[in-house]
C-alpha cells in the first residue's frame, strides 16, 4: 500500500508523532533488541508491542506503537540498520491517519450504510473518495453521507472489462491505499484480483456447514442451521478463499423465514466487514501465506 | 421411540404425573382448543406451553407439559379424539424419566466423560445399560462411573457387520430409545442409519468454511479460520448431513498450533452433543423434514 | 397502561387484526382450553403463544398472538367469559401499535439517541410525544428526530417537586403509557415511584461486584473487573431494586482505562434499555410479585 | 512461588529450553531494548511476547516466551544487568513445567473434577500431588484420577486450626506454588490467607445485582436476575474482595428454578476457575496493586 507522507512531518519537529510500526521478516535471533534499539536511536517509547513467530513460514511479524519526536525520515534512518541486516519489510504509518479507501457496491446497502455511519462517527480511520457501483440505487445514501459515487453499468464482457479498467484508474488518481467490495456482486477477473493482490477485502455469508449454489440462505433454512455468520477476507483469484481477517455467527432458531436469516446474515456481514476494514486500517493486519496475522 | 410405561402408572391412582405431551399434525385452526380439551379432560394443568406452525410443511408442532392424576391409559383415552380428528402423531413421556441411551466410543473420551460427568450429577436424565467401543481404551472410564463397556474390534468387513449386528442386538436388549454416536470413528452402514433413523444423534466438528478430507484442522490451521465448532445431528446414510440439532463454535486466532485447536474443538463436542442429548432426552426436537423444531 | 382502540376498530369488519393478548390470573387447570375456546369464538388463529405458570406465586401467565377478523368488542365478548370465570385481567393490543412513551433525560444522550434512531428506523415500536430534562443539552438531539424537548431545572426541593408534578400533568396530558429514564439522574419521589408503578423503567450500569457509591467506573478500574454491563429494570421506591427486565455485560480487561470503562458500559446502557423498551412495547413483560416473566 | 529447577537444567547444554520470563519494573524509557539485550546474549529467540504499562502505578509488565539453548543460571547471569539496572523482578519459568498444585475441597466436586480431568488430557499444565478436604465425598473422584485425597472434619475452631496447619505443611511438604479453593467452603483464618498471599486462587458465584448472606440463588431467583456467573480471584484476607482473575456469566430466564440456577452457576464456576488455573500456572497473571495483568 502507498503511505503518504503527512505534510507535518517533512521537517524535523519536537513535537512526539505517534507511530505505527510494522515488520515481517524471517524468524531469526536479536530482532526485537536490533528493532528496539532503533526505537530508542529515535528518541522513542513504545506505547503497545505485539509480535509473532510462525512456525509454519519461519517468519517473525511485529507492530509496534511509538511515540516519538521524529519526523519520518529520521525514524526510518534509524531503522535502516535493522531493515538491511534482517532483510525485513518495515512499514511506518502515524496512528489514526484515514486509510484512503475504494468502496465497490451494487444494490445491497448494509455494508455501505455501516462503513460510512462508522466512518463519520470517527470509530473507522478511512476516508472514502469513491464509491463505484454497477448499479444506481445506492446513489442516495452516498450523497447522503457526502461520498462521491459513480455508477457504471455491468451487463456483458465489454463493460464489464471497462469496469475493471475503471476500477484500476481510480486506485491510482486517487492514491487509493484499500478497496473494500461491500457487497459487490461482480467476480472479479484473475487479473484484477492479481492487481489488488493483498489490498482488497470481500464480504460473504458463512454457513454451518457451508453451502454451494444460489440462495445459499434458502438451502441454510431448509437444513435448519442453528448458526448463520460471515467471514471477510483478502480478494485472490479464487474469490471466497482468500486469507480470512475475521469471522462472526449468531444464533437462528427454527422461527425464521428465509428472509429473516437474509436480514440477520446482513448485520454480521456489516459488523463483521467493517471489524475487518478497522483492523487494516489500523495496520493490525499482515500476511502468513494464506494466513492472516491480527494483531488486534 | 419406545416409551415404556413405568411401574407407578400401571393402576389409576390420584397422585399427579409430570407429563410431557408432543404433538404433530396438519396445521388447521382449533388444534389447540382441542388438545386443551383433552388435557382438561384428564384433569390436568398445563405448567409448559410450546408451539410452532411450519410453513415450509404446513404442520403444526407443540409440546406440553401437564401435571395430571391420570395414568398413562387414561390420559391416551383423553386424547384419542385429538388423535382421530386431527391425524395427529402423539408422544406421552413422564418429566425427568431417564431415556434409555446407548453410547458408542472410539478412542477419544471428552464426550463420554461429558456426558457420564453430567448423567451422575442429575443434569442430564439418560440411563446408560452400555457403552460399546471398537477400541478398548476407554474401558477405565466407563468403570468408573459403573456402565457396562464392551469391547468389540472393527478391522474388516466381516468384524464391522458383527459390530453393527451387536448394535441392533443391544438396541433390542436394552430397549435402547437413543444411540448417541459420541466420537464413533465409524462409518455406518446405509442399512444401520436406517434401522437407527431418527433415534441415532451424532457429532461432528465445524468450520467456517467447510473442509472436505482427513486431517479437517490441519486445514483450518492452514487456512487461518477464526471459528471452529461443532454440529450434533441426528444420524442419516449421509452421515454428517442430517437434521441439524445444535451449534456451536469458538473464536481462536493465528497463534493456535493444529493441537490447539483439536483441544478447543474437543470441548465444543463435548458441550454441543450433550445439549443435543439433554434436548431429545427431554422430548423438546421434533422433526420438521430435514429440519429440527427445538423447543428449548 | 391506557390501551386506546385505534381508529379501524371501531366497526365489525372481515380483514383479520393481529391481536396481541396477555392474560395472567391464579394458576388452575383449564384456562389454556377456555382461552382457546374464545379465540375459536372470535375466528382467531393462534400465530404465536407462551405460557409460564409460576411456582412462587401460583399465577398463570399467557401471551398469545391471534390473527381474527373482529373489532375490540367483539373480542373482548368472547373473551368475557374467561375473564368472569378465571378473574383474569386480559389485555388486548394490536401487534405494531407504537406505544406512548415519555422520555426523561439529563446530560448523557446515549440512550435517548438509541431509543430515538430506532425508532425511527421502524425498529422500536414507540412513539415519543414529549422528552423532558432537568438539563439543556440534549434539546439539539431530540429537534434533529423532531421530538418536542422541554427543559426544566432541578435546583432544589421545590423545582424538584416542581418537574415530578409536570411528569405527571405530561403523563395524562399525552395517554402515556410507558416512562423511560434514559440516564434521568434524579432520584424520584416514592409518591412518583407509586404513581408509575408499573409503567416507568431505568436503566443503571452493573458490574461484578457491585460498587456503591460515586464513580464506579473508576471503582471497577481499580478492582480490575473483567466484566461490565447494565441492568433495566422497572422503577419501585428504591430507585435500583426493581423487578429487573434484562441485563447484558461486555468483557474487558487491563488495557481500558476508566474513560474507555464509561464508554462500553454507555454502549451496553443503550443496547439493554432499548431491548427492555421493545419487549415493553410488544407487551412481552408480566409482573410476577418482584420477577418479570418475558416473553421474547 | 518456589521454581524449581529441572533436572535436565543442571548443566550447560545445546538443545535450546523453552523459557517463560516475566518481568516487572518502574516504567522508564529502554526496558525492552535492554531485556531483548539479555536474550540476545543468552542466544535466545523471542516467540512471545506482550507488555503493559501501567498508568494508575507506573508500572511496566513484560511476559516473553524465549527459546534459548541455556541453562536457568547462565539465563540468570544475563538478565542480571537488567535487574539491577531497572530494579526489576524477573521470574524464569519452562513453558509446560506443571505447576504443583494443592487443591482444597469440601463437598461439590465440579471444580475438583474440571481441574483433574483436563490436567489428564493435557490441557492444564498442573501436577496435583494433594487433594485436602473438611469432608470425605470426593475421595473417589480424586482416586478415579490417582490423586492422593486427605480428609480432615473442620468441626470446631481446635480442628480449623489444625487444618490450616496442616494447609501450611502440605505446601511445605509438597512444594506447592499453587493452592486452589476449589468450592472450598470454610473461611480462612487472616494469618493463613496473608501466607498465601498471591498463591491463593478462590472462585465464587457472581450476580448482578450481588447478593449477600445465605443462598444467594434463592436471592437471585427471586430478584428475576437475568444473568448469573462466576468470579475466579486471588485469596486476600477479604476473602471474596481479591484481585479478579477471570469472570464469565451466562443468559437465565423466568423459567429457571433456583436448582437449576445452581447447577448452571456450577458449570461458569467450573470453567471461570479452571481457566484462572490455567493462566497463573502458564506465568499469565502478574499483579498492579489490586488488578491483575492478564497476557493470554
Amino acid at each position: 500500500m502507498t503511505d503518504p507522507t503527512p505534510a507535518h512531518e517533512t521537517h524535523a519537529h519536537q513535537t512526539p508523532t505517534h507511530w505505527t510500526l510494522t515488520l515481517v521478516c524471517d524468524d531469526r535471533p536479536g530482532i526485537v533488541h536490533a528493532v528496539s534499539g532503533a526505537v530508542v536511536a529515535a528518541n522513542g517509547n513504545i506505547t503497545e508491542s505485539q509480535q509473532f513467530s510462525s512456525a509454519d513460514t519461519n517468519t517473525f511479524f511485529m507492530r509496534l506503537q511509538v511515540m516519538a519526536p521524529v519526523d519520518r525520515a529520521a525514524f526510518e534512518q534509524a531503522l535502516a540498520p535493522v531493515v538491511e541486516r534482517y532483510d525485513a519489510r518495515v512499514q511506518l504509518d502515524v496512528v489514526g491517519r484515514p486509510m484512503r479507501t475504494l468502496v465497490l457496491v451494487s444494490k445491497a446497502g448494509h455494508c455501505l450504510n455501516d462503513l460510512l455511519y462508522r466512518q463519520r462517527g470517527g470509530q473507522l480511520p478511512i476516508e472514502v473518495p469513491l464509491v463505484l457501483s454497477n448499479h444506481p440505487e445506492l446513489a442516495g445514501l452516498a450523497s447522503f453521507y457526502s461520498v462521491p459515487f459513480e455508477h457504471r453499468p455491468v451487463t456483458d464482457p465489454a463493460s464489464k472489462q471497462a469496469m475493471e479498467q475503471r476500477i484500476l484508474d481510480a486506485v491510482d488518481e486517487h492514491d487509493i491505499e484499500l478497496v473494500v467490495l461491500a457487497r459487490y456482486m461482480q467476480i472479479l477477473s484473475p487479473e484484477l484480483c492479481a492487481a489488488l493482490q493483498g489490498r482488497a477485502v470481500n464480504i460473504h455469508h458463512s454457513f454451518l456447514p457451508g453451502f454451494k449454489g444460489a440462495n445459499p440462505y434458502r438451502q441454510a433454512h431448509a437444513r435448519g442451521v442453528k448458526l448463520i455468520g460471515a467471514t471477510a477476507h483478502f480478494v485472490t483469484s479464487d474469490l471466497d478463499e482468500g486469507p480470512i481477517i475475521e469471522q462472526n455467527v449468531v444464533r437462528v432458531d427454527h422461527t425464521k423465514d428465509p428472509s429473516e436469516l437474509v436480514s440477520i446474515g446482513q448485520d454480521e456481514e456489516s459488523r463483521t466487514l467493517t471489524q475487518a476494514v478497522r483492523w487494516i486500517a489500523e495496520d493490525r493486519v499482515l500476511l502468513d501465506g494464506a494466513r492472516t496475522i491480527i494483531f488486534k
